[in-house]
Protein backbone atom coordinates (compact mmCIF):
# COMPACT_ATOMS: atom_id res chain seq x y z
CA UNK A 1 0.00 0.00 0.00
CA UNK A 2 1.45 3.34 -1.13
CA UNK A 3 1.67 5.76 2.04
CA UNK A 4 1.54 9.33 1.40
CA UNK A 5 1.74 12.65 3.52
CA UNK A 6 -0.18 15.40 2.46
CA UNK A 7 1.33 19.08 3.25
CA UNK A 8 -1.32 22.22 3.20
CA UNK A 9 -5.01 22.67 4.26
CA UNK A 10 -6.56 24.66 1.57
CA UNK A 11 -9.30 23.23 -1.29
CA UNK A 12 -6.94 20.83 -2.83
CA UNK A 13 -5.30 19.34 0.25
CA UNK A 14 -8.96 19.16 1.63
CA UNK A 15 -10.68 17.50 -1.23
CA UNK A 16 -7.40 15.06 -1.62
CA UNK A 17 -7.92 14.03 1.79
CA UNK A 18 -11.34 13.56 1.74
CA UNK A 19 -10.61 11.55 -1.62
CA UNK A 20 -7.71 9.29 -0.11
CA UNK A 21 -9.91 7.98 2.91
CA UNK A 22 -11.98 6.38 0.03
CA UNK A 23 -9.08 4.28 -2.07
CA UNK A 24 -7.59 1.09 -0.54
CA UNK A 25 -4.57 1.60 -2.89
CA UNK A 26 -3.26 4.85 -0.31
CA UNK A 27 -3.18 5.30 2.97
CA UNK A 28 -2.52 9.13 4.06
CA UNK A 29 0.00 8.31 7.30
CA UNK A 30 -0.75 12.20 8.15
CA UNK A 31 -1.33 16.09 7.23
CA UNK A 32 0.47 18.87 7.83
CA UNK A 33 -0.93 21.96 9.04
CA UNK A 34 0.43 24.95 10.09
CA UNK A 35 -2.77 25.53 11.43
CA UNK A 36 -4.10 21.70 12.76
CA UNK A 37 -8.04 23.40 13.10
CA UNK A 38 -8.08 23.55 9.17
CA UNK A 39 -8.08 19.97 8.87
CA UNK A 40 -9.68 18.84 12.53
CA UNK A 41 -13.34 17.78 10.98
CA UNK A 42 -11.05 15.71 8.32
CA UNK A 43 -8.71 13.62 10.06
CA UNK A 44 -7.98 12.19 13.83
CA UNK A 45 -5.54 14.71 15.54
CA UNK A 46 -2.73 11.92 15.86
CA UNK A 47 -2.94 11.92 12.00
CA UNK A 48 -2.20 16.03 11.76
CA UNK A 49 1.15 18.02 12.55
CA UNK A 50 1.80 21.61 12.44
CA UNK A 51 5.60 20.83 13.39
CA UNK A 52 7.84 19.83 10.28
CA UNK A 53 10.26 17.85 13.20
CA UNK A 54 7.20 15.43 13.32
CA UNK A 55 6.64 14.96 9.70
CA UNK A 56 6.11 10.77 9.36
CA UNK A 57 7.94 8.03 6.79
CA UNK A 58 6.43 8.15 3.77
CA UNK A 59 6.54 6.76 -0.19
CA UNK A 60 4.37 10.08 -1.69
CA UNK A 61 4.63 13.59 -0.10
CA UNK A 62 2.46 15.91 -1.85
CA UNK A 63 2.72 19.49 -1.76
CA UNK A 64 -0.45 21.23 -1.36
CA UNK A 65 -0.14 24.63 -0.74
CA UNK A 66 -0.53 28.11 -2.86
CA UNK A 67 2.05 28.45 -6.04
CA UNK A 68 4.34 31.28 -4.02
CA UNK A 69 5.13 28.95 -1.06
CA UNK A 70 5.79 25.83 -2.84
CA UNK A 71 9.41 26.58 -3.05
CA UNK A 72 9.96 27.53 0.82
CA UNK A 73 7.88 24.47 1.96
CA UNK A 74 9.23 22.33 -0.10
CA UNK A 75 13.38 23.32 1.10
CA UNK A 76 11.49 23.09 4.76
CA UNK A 77 10.38 19.57 4.02
CA UNK A 78 12.67 17.95 6.41
CA UNK A 79 13.46 14.58 4.07
CA UNK A 80 15.74 13.60 1.35
CA UNK A 81 15.85 11.25 -1.55
CA UNK A 82 12.18 11.12 -1.32
CA UNK A 83 9.41 11.28 -3.84
CA UNK A 84 8.07 14.80 -3.23
CA UNK A 85 5.59 16.59 -5.78
CA UNK A 86 3.57 19.55 -5.87
CA UNK A 87 0.03 20.07 -7.18
CA UNK A 88 -0.21 23.02 -8.72
CA UNK A 89 -0.96 23.88 -12.71
CA UNK A 90 0.97 27.25 -12.74
CA UNK A 91 4.14 25.90 -11.40
CA UNK A 92 7.18 24.44 -12.63
CA UNK A 93 9.09 21.11 -11.60
CA UNK A 94 12.00 23.46 -10.59
CA UNK A 95 10.03 25.06 -7.91
CA UNK A 96 10.68 22.08 -5.82
CA UNK A 97 13.42 21.57 -3.69
CA UNK A 98 16.33 19.38 -5.59
CA UNK A 99 17.47 17.49 -2.44
CA UNK A 100 14.26 15.23 -3.86
CA UNK A 101 12.94 13.17 -6.35
CA UNK A 102 10.20 15.39 -8.06
CA UNK A 103 7.23 15.52 -9.78
CA UNK A 104 3.61 17.20 -10.52
CA UNK A 105 0.60 15.42 -9.31
CA UNK A 106 -2.35 18.04 -10.82
CA UNK A 107 -5.71 17.59 -10.21
CA UNK A 108 -7.16 19.58 -13.19
CA UNK A 109 -11.01 20.65 -11.71
CA UNK A 110 -11.93 23.61 -10.14
CA UNK A 111 -12.12 23.42 -6.23
CA UNK A 112 -14.68 25.04 -4.63
CA UNK A 113 -15.59 24.84 -0.27
CA UNK A 114 -18.41 23.05 0.34
CA UNK A 115 -19.24 21.48 -2.88
CA UNK A 116 -17.81 18.14 -2.88
CA UNK A 117 -16.20 16.68 -6.20
CA UNK A 118 -16.41 13.40 -7.76
CA UNK A 119 -12.82 12.42 -8.36
CA UNK A 120 -13.22 9.90 -9.86
CA UNK A 121 -13.74 11.92 -12.64
CA UNK A 122 -10.92 14.38 -12.32
CA UNK A 123 -8.05 14.14 -14.78
CA UNK A 124 -4.83 13.79 -12.93
CA UNK A 125 -1.71 15.37 -14.87
CA UNK A 126 1.51 14.07 -13.59
CA UNK A 127 5.21 14.23 -14.57
CA UNK A 128 8.51 13.09 -13.12
CA UNK A 129 12.15 14.26 -12.65
CA UNK A 130 12.56 10.22 -12.35
CA UNK A 131 11.44 8.26 -14.78
CA UNK A 132 10.65 5.12 -12.53
CA UNK A 133 8.85 7.75 -10.11
CA UNK A 134 6.11 7.97 -12.66
CA UNK A 135 4.64 4.27 -12.30
CA UNK A 136 4.29 5.29 -8.38
CA UNK A 137 2.72 8.21 -9.52
CA UNK A 138 0.54 6.61 -12.03
CA UNK A 139 -0.47 4.34 -9.05
CA UNK A 140 -1.22 6.69 -6.74
CA UNK A 141 -3.42 9.03 -10.00
CA UNK A 142 -5.41 5.81 -10.54
CA UNK A 143 -6.22 5.04 -7.19
CA UNK A 144 -8.56 8.64 -7.34
CA UNK A 145 -8.97 8.72 -10.71
CA UNK A 146 -10.00 7.45 -14.48
CA UNK A 147 -8.18 9.19 -16.56
CA UNK A 148 -4.31 10.30 -15.67
CA UNK A 149 -2.14 11.68 -18.16
CA UNK A 150 1.33 12.58 -18.86
CA UNK A 151 2.17 16.38 -19.19
CA UNK A 152 5.13 18.34 -18.79
CA UNK A 153 5.64 21.49 -17.01
CA UNK A 154 5.50 23.50 -20.67
CA UNK A 155 2.23 21.77 -21.39
CA UNK A 156 0.90 22.38 -18.08
CA UNK A 157 1.28 25.75 -18.30
CA UNK A 158 -0.76 25.91 -21.31
CA UNK A 159 -3.02 23.94 -19.96
CA UNK A 160 -2.97 25.96 -16.92
CA UNK A 161 -4.12 29.20 -19.67
CA UNK A 162 -6.64 27.04 -21.04
CA UNK A 163 -8.26 25.90 -17.96
CA UNK A 164 -8.50 29.68 -16.88
CA UNK A 165 -10.12 30.25 -20.11
CA UNK A 166 -12.93 27.35 -20.05
CA UNK A 167 -13.82 28.12 -16.50
CA UNK A 168 -12.49 31.10 -14.51
CA UNK A 169 -13.51 33.19 -17.85
CA UNK A 170 -16.69 31.17 -18.35
CA UNK A 171 -17.62 31.78 -14.59
CA UNK A 172 -17.61 35.46 -14.49
CA UNK A 173 -19.48 35.29 -17.82
CA UNK A 174 -22.15 33.27 -16.00
CA UNK A 175 -21.92 36.27 -13.60
CA UNK A 176 -22.39 39.14 -15.76
CA UNK A 177 -25.60 36.75 -17.23
CA UNK A 178 -26.76 36.57 -13.73
CA UNK A 179 -26.47 40.63 -13.24
CA UNK A 180 -28.20 41.02 -16.62
CA UNK A 181 -30.72 38.82 -15.41
CA UNK A 182 -30.85 40.88 -11.35
CA UNK A 183 -31.28 44.26 -12.93
CA UNK A 184 -34.58 43.30 -15.25
CA UNK A 185 -36.04 41.76 -12.92
CA UNK A 186 -35.53 37.66 -14.54
CA UNK A 187 -34.57 34.72 -12.39
CA UNK A 188 -31.25 33.49 -13.46
CA UNK A 189 -32.28 29.84 -13.22
CA UNK A 190 -33.89 30.52 -16.83
CA UNK A 191 -30.52 30.32 -17.78
CA UNK A 192 -29.60 27.57 -16.15
CA UNK A 193 -30.50 24.84 -18.23
CA UNK A 194 -28.52 26.72 -21.84
CA UNK A 195 -25.58 27.16 -19.23
CA UNK A 196 -25.75 22.85 -19.01
CA UNK A 197 -26.53 22.23 -22.63
CA UNK A 198 -23.53 24.55 -23.82
CA UNK A 199 -21.02 22.72 -21.30
CA UNK A 200 -22.54 19.30 -22.93
CA UNK A 201 -22.58 20.14 -26.64
CA UNK A 202 -18.83 20.29 -26.86
CA UNK A 203 -18.90 16.31 -25.37
CA UNK A 204 -20.24 15.51 -29.06
CA UNK A 205 -18.90 18.77 -30.72
CA UNK A 206 -15.92 20.58 -31.71
CA UNK A 207 -16.31 24.52 -30.06
CA UNK A 208 -16.47 25.70 -33.33
CA UNK A 209 -19.15 23.21 -34.47
CA UNK A 210 -21.59 24.15 -31.47
CA UNK A 211 -20.70 27.57 -32.19
CA UNK A 212 -24.34 29.41 -32.51
CA UNK A 213 -25.54 33.02 -31.87
CA UNK A 214 -25.75 36.69 -33.45
CA UNK A 215 -21.71 36.69 -33.76
CA UNK A 216 -21.29 33.74 -36.23
CA UNK A 217 -24.32 34.51 -37.94
CA UNK A 218 -23.00 38.23 -38.53
CA UNK A 219 -26.50 39.16 -37.67
CA UNK A 220 -25.76 42.81 -37.65
CA UNK A 221 -29.17 44.16 -36.46
CA UNK A 222 -29.25 42.08 -33.19
CA UNK A 223 -25.76 42.71 -32.75
CA UNK A 224 -26.31 46.61 -32.51
CA UNK A 225 -29.29 46.17 -31.00
CA UNK A 226 -27.53 44.09 -27.50
CA UNK A 227 -24.71 46.70 -27.81
CA UNK A 228 -27.56 49.64 -27.50
CA UNK A 229 -29.21 47.59 -24.56
CA UNK A 230 -25.71 47.42 -22.87
CA UNK A 231 -25.23 50.25 -20.87
CA UNK A 232 -22.01 49.12 -18.58
CA UNK A 233 -18.96 50.04 -20.34
CA UNK A 234 -16.98 46.99 -19.11
CA UNK A 235 -20.02 44.42 -20.37
CA UNK A 236 -19.89 46.37 -23.49
CA UNK A 237 -16.31 46.13 -24.37
CA UNK A 238 -16.25 42.26 -23.74
CA UNK A 239 -19.39 41.59 -26.19
CA UNK A 240 -17.38 44.02 -28.83
CA UNK A 241 -14.27 41.72 -27.79
CA UNK A 242 -15.63 38.43 -27.92
CA UNK A 243 -17.98 38.97 -30.99
CA UNK A 244 -14.83 40.20 -33.16
CA UNK A 245 -13.24 37.16 -31.81
CA UNK A 246 -15.61 34.51 -32.63
CA UNK A 247 -15.97 35.94 -36.11
CA UNK A 248 -12.04 35.95 -36.64
CA UNK A 249 -11.95 32.29 -35.47
CA UNK A 250 -15.19 31.37 -37.82
CA UNK A 251 -13.19 33.33 -40.77
CA UNK A 252 -9.84 30.91 -39.41
CA UNK A 253 -11.66 27.94 -38.66
CA UNK A 254 -10.28 27.54 -35.03
CA UNK B 1 -56.39 18.92 -28.19
CA UNK B 2 -54.39 22.10 -29.52
CA UNK B 3 -54.03 22.45 -33.44
CA UNK B 4 -50.49 23.75 -34.31
CA UNK B 5 -49.09 24.86 -37.38
CA UNK B 6 -44.95 25.53 -37.57
CA UNK B 7 -43.48 27.89 -40.50
CA UNK B 8 -39.98 27.40 -40.70
CA UNK B 9 -37.35 24.28 -41.32
CA UNK B 10 -34.45 26.02 -39.23
CA UNK B 11 -33.21 24.32 -36.36
CA UNK B 12 -35.95 25.43 -33.91
CA UNK B 13 -38.45 24.67 -36.52
CA UNK B 14 -37.26 21.01 -36.70
CA UNK B 15 -36.73 20.78 -33.42
CA UNK B 16 -40.32 21.49 -32.20
CA UNK B 17 -41.24 19.60 -35.06
CA UNK B 18 -39.83 16.85 -33.30
CA UNK B 19 -40.68 17.73 -29.62
CA UNK B 20 -44.35 18.28 -30.25
CA UNK B 21 -44.11 14.89 -32.14
CA UNK B 22 -43.95 13.62 -28.79
CA UNK B 23 -46.70 15.34 -26.97
CA UNK B 24 -50.56 13.83 -26.79
CA UNK B 25 -51.93 17.41 -25.84
CA UNK B 26 -50.89 19.08 -29.44
CA UNK B 27 -51.45 17.95 -32.85
CA UNK B 28 -49.06 19.53 -35.57
CA UNK B 29 -51.33 19.40 -38.32
CA UNK B 30 -48.47 20.95 -40.48
CA UNK B 31 -45.64 22.89 -41.73
CA UNK B 32 -44.42 25.70 -43.79
CA UNK B 33 -41.48 25.25 -45.32
CA UNK B 34 -40.12 27.25 -48.71
CA UNK B 35 -37.91 23.91 -49.38
CA UNK B 36 -40.21 21.36 -48.51
CA UNK B 37 -37.15 18.37 -48.76
CA UNK B 38 -35.65 20.25 -45.45
CA UNK B 39 -38.44 18.60 -43.25
CA UNK B 40 -38.99 15.41 -45.67
CA UNK B 41 -36.90 13.51 -42.89
CA UNK B 42 -39.37 14.59 -40.13
CA UNK B 43 -42.76 14.64 -41.50
CA UNK B 44 -44.96 12.97 -44.16
CA UNK B 45 -45.22 15.15 -47.18
CA UNK B 46 -48.55 15.73 -46.76
CA UNK B 47 -48.09 17.75 -44.04
CA UNK B 48 -45.73 19.77 -45.64
CA UNK B 49 -46.49 22.72 -47.68
CA UNK B 50 -44.60 25.81 -49.76
CA UNK B 51 -47.53 27.29 -50.47
CA UNK B 52 -49.37 30.26 -48.27
CA UNK B 53 -52.12 28.98 -50.61
CA UNK B 54 -52.59 25.94 -48.41
CA UNK B 55 -52.23 26.66 -44.61
CA UNK B 56 -54.26 25.28 -42.82
CA UNK B 57 -56.49 25.94 -39.77
CA UNK B 58 -55.03 25.79 -36.39
CA UNK B 59 -55.31 27.38 -32.73
CA UNK B 60 -51.80 28.96 -32.82
CA UNK B 61 -49.30 29.47 -35.77
CA UNK B 62 -45.84 29.59 -34.88
CA UNK B 63 -43.08 31.14 -36.56
CA UNK B 64 -39.75 29.84 -36.27
CA UNK B 65 -37.67 31.71 -39.09
CA UNK B 66 -34.86 33.90 -38.58
CA UNK B 67 -35.28 37.16 -36.70
CA UNK B 68 -35.27 39.12 -40.18
CA UNK B 69 -37.84 37.54 -41.69
CA UNK B 70 -40.23 37.58 -38.93
CA UNK B 71 -42.57 40.75 -40.40
CA UNK B 72 -42.36 39.77 -44.01
CA UNK B 73 -43.35 35.94 -42.79
CA UNK B 74 -46.10 36.96 -40.67
CA UNK B 75 -47.49 39.54 -43.11
CA UNK B 76 -47.71 36.95 -46.24
CA UNK B 77 -49.47 34.62 -43.41
CA UNK B 78 -53.06 34.83 -44.40
CA UNK B 79 -54.87 34.28 -41.67
CA UNK B 80 -56.96 36.94 -39.67
CA UNK B 81 -57.58 37.03 -35.86
CA UNK B 82 -55.54 33.86 -35.27
CA UNK B 83 -52.95 33.71 -32.53
CA UNK B 84 -49.75 34.18 -34.14
CA UNK B 85 -46.59 33.46 -32.04
CA UNK B 86 -42.94 33.88 -32.99
CA UNK B 87 -40.10 31.82 -31.36
CA UNK B 88 -37.27 34.88 -31.17
CA UNK B 89 -35.22 36.06 -28.19
CA UNK B 90 -34.15 38.91 -29.38
CA UNK B 91 -37.07 40.25 -31.74
CA UNK B 92 -40.00 42.05 -30.14
CA UNK B 93 -44.00 40.92 -30.26
CA UNK B 94 -44.62 44.17 -32.41
CA UNK B 95 -42.48 42.57 -35.32
CA UNK B 96 -45.88 40.29 -35.82
CA UNK B 97 -48.41 41.66 -38.05
CA UNK B 98 -51.22 42.86 -36.00
CA UNK B 99 -53.93 41.62 -38.58
CA UNK B 100 -53.46 38.31 -35.91
CA UNK B 101 -53.68 38.16 -32.11
CA UNK B 102 -49.68 38.50 -30.93
CA UNK B 103 -47.62 36.19 -29.23
CA UNK B 104 -44.25 35.00 -28.01
CA UNK B 105 -43.23 31.19 -27.65
CA UNK B 106 -39.34 31.37 -27.07
CA UNK B 107 -37.78 28.14 -26.11
CA UNK B 108 -34.49 29.40 -24.49
CA UNK B 109 -31.78 26.92 -25.66
CA UNK B 110 -29.11 26.57 -27.68
CA UNK B 111 -30.19 23.88 -30.50
CA UNK B 112 -27.45 22.75 -33.15
CA UNK B 113 -27.67 20.10 -36.08
CA UNK B 114 -27.26 16.30 -35.25
CA UNK B 115 -27.33 17.74 -31.64
CA UNK B 116 -30.70 16.27 -30.08
CA UNK B 117 -32.31 18.38 -27.14
CA UNK B 118 -34.59 16.80 -23.65
CA UNK B 119 -37.24 19.99 -24.65
CA UNK B 120 -38.44 18.70 -21.38
CA UNK B 121 -35.35 20.68 -19.68
CA UNK B 122 -36.04 23.88 -21.95
CA UNK B 123 -37.55 27.25 -19.92
CA UNK B 124 -40.17 28.03 -22.17
CA UNK B 125 -40.47 31.88 -22.02
CA UNK B 126 -44.11 33.21 -23.06
CA UNK B 127 -45.88 36.65 -23.94
CA UNK B 128 -49.04 37.37 -25.34
CA UNK B 129 -50.87 40.67 -26.62
CA UNK B 130 -53.85 39.45 -25.07
CA UNK B 131 -55.04 38.53 -21.89
CA UNK B 132 -56.74 35.46 -22.68
CA UNK B 133 -54.33 33.84 -25.26
CA UNK B 134 -51.54 33.64 -22.46
CA UNK B 135 -53.41 30.54 -20.59
CA UNK B 136 -53.42 28.82 -24.21
CA UNK B 137 -49.66 29.48 -24.78
CA UNK B 138 -48.93 28.13 -21.43
CA UNK B 139 -50.73 24.96 -22.39
CA UNK B 140 -48.42 24.59 -25.41
CA UNK B 141 -45.41 25.20 -23.23
CA UNK B 142 -46.20 22.76 -20.57
CA UNK B 143 -47.36 20.33 -23.45
CA UNK B 144 -43.38 20.55 -24.12
CA UNK B 145 -41.61 21.59 -20.55
CA UNK B 146 -41.10 21.66 -17.29
CA UNK B 147 -40.58 25.29 -16.62
CA UNK B 148 -42.59 27.89 -18.57
CA UNK B 149 -41.72 31.93 -17.35
CA UNK B 150 -43.70 35.02 -18.31
CA UNK B 151 -41.50 37.19 -19.71
CA UNK B 152 -42.00 40.93 -21.78
CA UNK B 153 -40.85 41.86 -24.98
CA UNK B 154 -37.97 44.36 -22.05
CA UNK B 155 -37.45 41.28 -20.73
CA UNK B 156 -36.71 38.80 -23.45
CA UNK B 157 -34.09 41.32 -24.92
CA UNK B 158 -32.18 41.27 -21.49
CA UNK B 159 -32.42 37.52 -21.50
CA UNK B 160 -31.11 37.43 -25.15
CA UNK B 161 -28.65 39.73 -24.01
CA UNK B 162 -27.15 37.51 -20.92
CA UNK B 163 -27.81 34.42 -22.96
CA UNK B 164 -25.14 35.39 -25.75
CA UNK B 165 -22.61 35.91 -22.52
CA UNK B 166 -23.29 32.44 -21.26
CA UNK B 167 -23.61 30.64 -23.46
CA UNK B 168 -22.63 31.75 -27.21
CA UNK B 169 -19.57 33.58 -25.47
CA UNK B 170 -18.49 30.68 -23.03
CA UNK B 171 -18.38 28.17 -26.00
CA UNK B 172 -15.93 30.48 -27.94
CA UNK B 173 -14.17 30.45 -24.54
CA UNK B 174 -14.17 26.60 -24.94
CA UNK B 175 -13.04 27.47 -28.31
CA UNK B 176 -9.72 29.43 -26.97
CA UNK B 177 -8.97 26.43 -24.52
CA UNK B 178 -9.49 23.77 -27.18
CA UNK B 179 -6.91 26.24 -29.58
CA UNK B 180 -4.20 26.38 -27.03
CA UNK B 181 -4.36 22.38 -26.03
CA UNK B 182 -4.20 21.45 -30.20
CA UNK B 183 -1.34 24.06 -30.28
CA UNK B 184 0.76 22.48 -27.20
CA UNK B 185 -0.14 18.79 -28.32
CA UNK B 186 -2.43 17.85 -25.11
CA UNK B 187 -5.62 16.01 -25.66
CA UNK B 188 -8.70 18.69 -25.33
CA UNK B 189 -10.56 15.84 -23.65
CA UNK B 190 -8.99 16.62 -20.19
CA UNK B 191 -10.34 19.85 -19.82
CA UNK B 192 -14.04 18.55 -20.36
CA UNK B 193 -14.76 17.95 -16.57
CA UNK B 194 -13.69 20.87 -16.13
CA UNK B 195 -15.79 22.67 -18.18
CA UNK B 196 -18.75 20.36 -16.82
CA UNK B 197 -17.99 21.15 -12.85
CA UNK B 198 -17.84 24.76 -14.13
CA UNK B 199 -20.99 24.26 -15.36
CA UNK B 200 -22.69 22.23 -12.64
CA UNK B 201 -21.05 24.68 -9.47
CA UNK B 202 -23.34 27.12 -10.46
CA UNK B 203 -26.50 25.50 -9.98
CA UNK B 204 -25.25 25.97 -6.04
CA UNK B 205 -23.59 28.15 -5.63
CA UNK B 206 -23.66 31.66 -6.80
CA UNK B 207 -21.10 32.43 -9.88
CA UNK B 208 -19.44 34.94 -7.51
CA UNK B 209 -19.27 32.14 -4.40
CA UNK B 210 -18.01 30.16 -7.56
CA UNK B 211 -15.24 32.09 -8.61
CA UNK B 212 -11.58 30.73 -8.91
CA UNK B 213 -8.46 31.25 -10.30
CA UNK B 214 -5.58 33.29 -10.38
CA UNK B 215 -8.03 36.51 -11.41
CA UNK B 216 -10.07 36.96 -8.15
CA UNK B 217 -6.84 35.89 -5.75
CA UNK B 218 -4.96 38.76 -7.73
CA UNK B 219 -1.94 36.09 -7.92
CA UNK B 220 -0.03 38.58 -9.82
CA UNK B 221 2.52 36.06 -10.71
CA UNK B 222 0.77 33.69 -12.37
CA UNK B 223 -1.06 36.28 -14.17
CA UNK B 224 1.89 37.54 -15.46
CA UNK B 225 3.32 34.44 -16.73
CA UNK B 226 0.02 33.55 -18.31
CA UNK B 227 0.13 36.51 -20.35
CA UNK B 228 3.81 36.52 -21.26
CA UNK B 229 2.41 32.84 -22.33
CA UNK B 230 -0.16 33.82 -24.48
CA UNK B 231 1.37 34.81 -27.84
CA UNK B 232 -1.95 36.03 -29.97
CA UNK B 233 -3.06 39.43 -29.38
CA UNK B 234 -6.64 38.36 -29.55
CA UNK B 235 -6.04 36.02 -26.67
CA UNK B 236 -4.09 38.39 -24.62
CA UNK B 237 -6.89 41.23 -25.11
CA UNK B 238 -9.35 38.81 -23.81
CA UNK B 239 -7.25 37.52 -20.81
CA UNK B 240 -6.55 41.05 -19.86
CA UNK B 241 -9.79 42.41 -20.33
CA UNK B 242 -11.64 39.50 -18.34
CA UNK B 243 -9.03 39.38 -15.32
CA UNK B 244 -10.18 43.31 -15.20
CA UNK B 245 -13.63 42.61 -15.19
CA UNK B 246 -13.54 39.31 -12.23
CA UNK B 247 -11.43 41.86 -10.35
CA UNK B 248 -14.00 44.84 -10.51
CA UNK B 249 -17.11 42.56 -10.01
CA UNK B 250 -15.02 40.90 -6.82
CA UNK B 251 -14.96 44.39 -5.73
CA UNK B 252 -18.52 45.40 -5.95
CA UNK B 253 -19.53 42.34 -4.76
CA UNK B 254 -21.78 41.42 -8.30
Amino acid sequence: MLQVVIIGSGNVAQHLIKAFATTLQVQLVQAFARHPENLSHLLPQEKITNSFDDIAEADVYIIAVSDDSITEVSSQLPVKGKLVVHTSGSAGLDQLDAKNRRGVFYPLQTFTKNKSVDFSLVPICLESEHKEDYRLLETLGYALANSVYRIDSAQRQALHVAAVFVSNFTNHLYGIGSTVCKENHIPFDILKPLIKETASKITTLTPLQAQTGPAIRNDKKTLQRHLAFLQNTNQKEIYTLLTQSIQKANEQKL
